[in-house]
């Protein structure tokens, strides 16, 4: 009953080992966590076009529900920067930054992806999120994060970007380059310098001064928090609101309100397929982060159950006040990095977040918006990685075609425009290559019993014999092609007596293929030659058999290639795998 | 320099063997397809909801074009059914049935469709049509077929049909079933007998009269003549128009005209998707047709070139006062049967369908529309088999379910729906299938160097060595799914060290599969396991090569399963493959 139970919620399972030490450890991951995420939530609330306050909202509830119902030990959940420039991207295109409705619409957005991931998880589809193939993920990752960076220019200069596309932004951005506000620009430009500086030059230098590792890193997170209280103090001291540095202004002081998205049926239309996209790309960014930190303590994370937990962590976020959320992949790595053992970490984590919206927010009224855009703008930096570029170009074109287009769509047209052109693109030239399938020529490899193409390999052939391996499975996309194929090999001439087609690489016959065969099989036999198959998997035999086709093919079906080549030569015997090869169980059907 | 030409202008190839008796069973095959196309081609006008004069138009100049252009010897093109509906189906969507709107709609959807085939042609893009696959056309000319007839019921009665889709229709036409004019049934069902008796009954009859074969056939194939003859008598004998009998009408006394299709922009946005729908299915069908005929007489066709001529014809069917059309069944077999031996026979027929045009047109001016809507039935009830149903049902689940669902959408929602909804389907299940392969443990057959499953065959394993047949292609969509499996099936206990994953089956490892596989290694590695690889192929071996993966793995690729098992086991010696396997060739570049 409870490893039953346990799947559904895991806490039952580590709760129950839970003890001191593993407590004191979660203790310290969170405070560590919670010092990073502090200022990383304002800053992404800002990126989806919302309230700050709207960030910290956003990672309270969503991380209790995860904590229950995570399969990960060390995911920590809240706004992504990717999941927030889809937000804002898709909520732009319905409401006004800045009104009600904009909020409400960011509240809708997450309650339906909520639904949407939680549905998937019922029906166990999380097998869904593996159509995003790798190429495509990093290129639109590295793609989303030039256009995060991109969009924070503007902030960083206290200009304002217009247009839609990064070529028209940038060029607006251009035109107005004398109206740059100076003040703006010095805080953003010292901010940005900051961080840098801290990511790459703090560590070492705490290190040489004799720190030990754990509190020079702990030091090293807390830069952006330096970051905001110096450039905070700066505006409040020296009155640099008047001088045209935008602030992040009044927050209420409060733990996240009751709120409950629209039901507008006509917005829940405009926001149900950008909800969908969300959905996915969340959840596929978070089982990549999941899995990846749970190999490295030898755990495994179970893609439905995080289906499921990451949709409700989204509806958790719609009744307070936040916005779409997944597991992110720098939080989650402090958190594993601080020693993070349980989920309970995470439930730490949102009592510090909340004790932050409760005492905090009065203190952060002269913070520069200019201060959340560098902490952006160095995060996102981070995950632009154009080398899987150049390794696509140079293992495969449809690879390298799938990322190129990725990141152009993306860049040109917009973060939905271009996932959506990377999937079809690669499901494309998938079919497109299994339409056209390799077929290799096959001879024997003297002295054993394996066959190899015979350009490749110095190996026995027969003239009365064509041994054809088709490399790819027989459906309705390839059949004809290769019938035309087949009967092009096959010359009028004399010599030749019978066609194997090797069947060790066909792992499915449909029913047009099934017809093509048949088709096949009368027109070799009009030419006087005997189709004959070898090595047919069990689950294709076992469809095969349930047809009339075995017994009016004209040749016959060997168990292995080396069989039907001794049979048919007589220049060798093989020992009888008729004989050996017997089945020892009751064929299961394969519907 | 001739045989370069002749493939783009097939007639240069048989043209320079014409002879007298060529011309002789040519001439002879024209004239019993011209006594059949006459009825033929002004019902599906029809059908096409167009004025009857557009179904000799459009068989004239597109039989002339194809005769030139395509490269079937037999293949007779012209409207047809399936087509006619599509058509109907489309332009009933833009504009009135009657109105000259609709006419030109018609000669913009043969522009459209035939530009689209030409450039599929330019491009060689003629293995798109593999997408359909054989149950989905199957099924969509099947439900077609049954539409079509449903679709004549108010012509046979003397009723109009109202509505969208066959439920809605039925139900019209038996709220009015009190105001059938009864004349009207008469002439239908009296039609409907006789030409379903001209096909079952008169020429077994004939044949007892003592009728040469082929005469009884040219008889049999003339009988909707002798229907249209008699009921076309009755009409201006009885003024059977007076009662209410509707009637084909005057028609013009003329060669094709000379049309031009609109160039108006928001209408061919409107067809474009429809043209190329209906561009594709016609393709299909011909092609179908072109195939089977050519195979009986070992002659080939080129789809690509087919692509092309069908692209002329339909131009030409635009600039001539016609609509779209393909290459026909019925037509063609007739054709075929009646010995025509080159396209001569086609121009011919054009010939006698331009006099038809000419001379007979006055004759039909009592002919009731009735009599072409039995023709229509009796054509297209031959179309109908149901039996794909149940040999899809036995064979595959997936192969049933586009099937059915091709049939179901079609009948319900439309021949364009349906169609979409079967490739659309079809092209899913394979995904989904490939997304979840087979994997199976296999063992080496004893006595040979085979190895099978380990549940289906009696085989020899050993518990230090775990070989795993991947039966699918590794790539993005079935790579996550193979790492879990493939992990859940290495216990962590003591016995096993070496797994290989023999990749008779892979023909293909993109850049996803390729970092699962490392990523394998390395946690195989971790667990005190060696990763091997064995049976590579070719071109995924060269690749595979173009990356640092084979000096990373921890385990070897070997040739064949066997000399894997050898080296691992130390029980056997594999007489060595990897000497005997050298390439021979150097090894082509395979991007």
């Amino acid at each position: 009953m409870i490893p039953r139970l346990a799947r559904w919620l895991p806490i039952l399972d580590w709760g129950r080992h839970y003890d001191r030490a593993t407590f004191g450890s979660d203790l310290l991951a969170a405070v560590i966590v919670t010092i990073m995420l502090i200022p990383q939530s304002l800053a992404y609330a800002l990126l989806a076009g919302l309230p700050p306050e709207a960030g910290l909202y956003a990672s309270i509830l969503p991380i209790l529900l995860y904590t229950l119902l995570g399969s990960s030990r060390v995911l920590a959940v809240g706004p992504v920067a990717v999941v927030s420039l889809m937000t804002a991207a898709t909520i732009g295109q319905v409401a006004e930054a800045g009104t009600a409705g904009y909020a409400t619409a960011a509240l809708t957005l997450a309650f339906l992806s909520g639904a949407i991931l939680l549905a998937m998880g019922a029906l166990r589809l999380g097998f869904l999120a593996n159509f995003l193939s790798h190429p495509v993920v990093a290129g639109f990752i590295s793609a989303s994060g030039i256009l995060i960076a991109a969009s924070q220019i503007g902030t960083l200069t206290g200009l304002k970007a217009e247009g839609h596309g990064l070529p028209h932004q940038l060029a607006s951005l251009a035109g107005q380059v004398g109206q740059v506000n100076l003040p703006t620009l010095l805080i953003g430009a010292a901010s940005l310098g900051f961080l840098f500086w801290v990511r790459r030059g703090l560590k070492p230098l705490l290190r040489r001064a004799g720190l030990g590792p754990r509190l020079a890193d702990m030091v090293t997170k807390a830069g952006p928090v330096f970051a905001i209280l110096a450039t905070s103090l700066a505006v409040w001291s020296l009155d640099l609101g008047a001088q045209g540095v935008a602030v992040v202004g009044a927050v209420p002081q409060s733990l996240p309100p009751f709120t409950l998205p629209s039901f507008d049926l006509a917005l829940l239309q405009d926001l149900i397929l950008p909800a969908a996209l969300i959905a996915l790309i969340g959840f596929v960014e978070s089982v990549s982060v999941g899995q990846t930190l749970a190999a490295k303590r030898r755990q495994r994370i179970d893609p439905d159950q995080e289906l499921v937990a990451l949709g409700a962590a989204n509806l958790g976020a719609s009744v307070t006040g936040g916005f779409p959320v997944t597991g992110g992949f720098a939080r989650s790595v402090v958190n594993f990095d601080a020693g993070a053992q349980t989920p309970a970490a995470g439930a730490f984590t949102a009592l510090g977040l909340a004790l932050a919206a409760l005492y905090l927010t009065p203190f952060i009224a002269f913070l520069p918006k200019a201060t959340l855009a560098a902490t952006i703008v160095v995060a996102v930096l981070s995950l632009v990685d154009l080398s899987i570029l150049k390794r696509a170009f140079t293992y495969s074109r449809a690879d390298f075609a799938a990322v190129a287009a990725t990141m152009a769509v993306t860049l040109l047209a917009g973060v939905e425009a271009g996932v959506s052109a990377g999937v079809l693109l690669s499901l494309l030239l998938h079919l497109l290559r299994t339409a056209r399938p390799h077929v290799a020529e096959v001879g024997l490899v003297p002295g054993t019993e394996h066959f190899r193409n015979i350009h490749r390999f110095d190996v026995e052939t027969d003239p009365a014999i064509l041994t054809l391996r088709v490399d790819e499975s027989l459906y309705f996309a390839n059949t004809r092609h290769l019938e035309d194929l087949i009967l092009a090999r096959v010359p009028g001439d004399g010599a030749l007596r019978h066609v194997i087609l090797m069947c060790s690489a066909v792992n499915e016959i449909d029913l047009s293929a099934l017809e093509t065969l048949e088709s096949l099989d009368e027109r070799l036999r009009d030419m006087g030659v005997t189709l004959h198959l070898s090595e047919v998997k069990g689950p294709v035999m076992d469809r095969l058999r349930r047809t009339d086709f075995l017994t009016h093919l004209s040749g016959r079906v060997f168990v292995s290639q080396f069989e039907g080549w001794c049979k048919l030569t007589g220049r060798c015997t093989a020992g009888d795998p008729q004989r050996h090869a017997r089945p020892i169980a009751p064929v299961p059907a394969t519907p």
